[in-house]
């Protein structure tokens, strides 16, 4: 088929590398997958599961002769990346990330290999579970969840093309959007309920008599905070990546629970009933069906 | 059996109420069920699925001759339900509830009906789903689950027994607390996240771009604002009895959500890397297998 990819060089074979590689694998438009990764254990299960047909530590050698380079690892190590596929990088060899901010991988990338800048095409899988690793991974990940890319001036035509056809043939929604867009976007619906809830469980954690709180946490609890059991480091690199726009997120939300907490001190009942009613038809109308499918997160 | 019941009067026949009749029936200790609540229909629903054996929109018909009265109504209705039972129960009737805050319930139960105060067992069931009414009630919503009882000093040693042998033959674990502390415990571990949800899903919802925000939410996302499908009516009078307890945790969390906010500002990376891996550990080493049998929620 002519969207068939000949090599595919994922960089970062965990949960979203891993998937990418299965679901393409699955729909047959990929013949050969190179792994590339630091941890030798995960790729060698990575081998062992058929989710890659080879590895390398070497992200030079990996990226040799590859139609699609796809880089999925945390955030904060993207730059490195891109500086170690710089200079062995085929003229029409394509580069797109997973990366849950958009901006600082742009950036990045801009900064590492800047005369390849045509052929990166910045990309977001909204889909991902709070567990890691290839073990983790699975081919139905990114079946109907929305994938965002954010091209920009200098992308070439071509290249875009060629990632929406990947993400499409994995199943997925692409969406193209604005940088700024997507990072605002993403601060609000992901990275903000990721804060609150690492927040509150390292709050009720720091108390002393933690132990003793926690057992008294219902049902609902587990499920508000299982985002906290994600993985502190690319969380700790997603905030880094895209402070601006989640700090400014953030304080604003602390200042509406400031006056939630102040109508509550007032006893403002026909206030606190709109809210929640409010919230109430929202979640039901929007979220409630959301991706539930093939969701096991 | 010496500790069946003869007649229990249930106030409120949804899954609070509903399950407990069910679960009791269940385990064979309970003779008579008068249900008893406002809306017609769903009183009519219960008797078909024979959770309650008949029932009345009379409360003092209600508790008529009842061992049991156990009142599952909104916080904000217990004290004009008290009223209504007061004067129409046997001096041996035990009367109990299932609010989620406990001060305000023996307040307004002692302002009720202060003659039977000693035959009262404030009491919360820690369990529930988001669901309401009679449908979605379940014999087995307290197996293994807490049930807090927070008896005062002039709580009758027998009636206490008694309502600690109810809850246990629904599969409970009764535990013992100090009403402040029970208010406390609360406000940090269900309030607080309920007003986080709620808050955020209200805060996304009042964004112009409302419908296209939350069709960029991932799976985490549905997980993390399931509270925010609670009942309305129900969580607005959890704000207004708990009021005290739960405003200040708010404001704290509020506090602590700048905090956070300054530190990604900063770019603090190994401040952040320690609160995201003190959360995750606290999560899976307490929350995770929390209830995880018989949690529908």
């Amino acid at each position: 088929m002519s969207d068939a990819i000949g090599k595919l060089a994922v960089i970062g074979v965990g949960l979203i590398g891993g998937s990418l590689a299965r679901a393409l694998r699955q729909a047959g438009k990929v013949e050969h997958i190179v792994g590339c990764g630091r941890g030798r254990e995960n790729l060698e299960r990575a081998l062992e599961l058929g989710v890659i047909d080879e590895f390398t530590h070497d992200i030079s050698e990996a990226v040799q002769g590859a139609d699609i380079v796809f880089v999925a690892v945390p955030l904060g190590a993207m730059r490195a990346v891109f500086e170690r596929m710089c200079g062995h990088l085929g003229e029409n060899t394509i580069v797109t990330d997973g990366g849950s901010a958009k901006d600082s991988v742009i950036t990045d990338f801009q900064a590492a290999c800047p005369g390849h800048v045509d052929r990166f095409v910045a990309g977001h899988p909204i889909a991902g579970t709070e567990r890691n690793g290839v073990e983790a991974s699975f081919a139905e990940l990114y079946h109907n969840r929305r994938v965002i890319l954010t091209p920009g001036a200098e992308t070439a035509k071509d290249a875009l093309e060629r990632v929406s056809a990947m993400w499409q043939a994995c199943g997925a929604e692409v969406v193209i959007m604005d940088v700024e867009r997507h990072d605002r976007v993403l601060a609000a619906t992901s990275h903000l309920p990721h804060m609150l809830a690492f927040g509150l469980v390292d709050a009720l954690a720091r108390l002393d008599e933690h132990d003793d709180i926690f057992r008294f946490a219902a049902g609902g609890f587990r499920d508000f905070t299982r985002i906290a059991s994600s993985n502190p480091v690319m969380w700790r690199d997603i905030c880094i990546a895209n402070h601006e726009a989640l700090a400014g997120v953030m304080v604003k939300f602390a200042e509406e629970m400031r006056d939630l907490a102040s109508t509550i001190e007032k006893g403002d009942a026909e206030h606190l009933l709109a809210v929640f009613e409010r919230a109430k038809a929202a979640r039901d109308a929007y979220v409630d069906g959301l991706a539930s499918q093939n969701d096991t997160g």
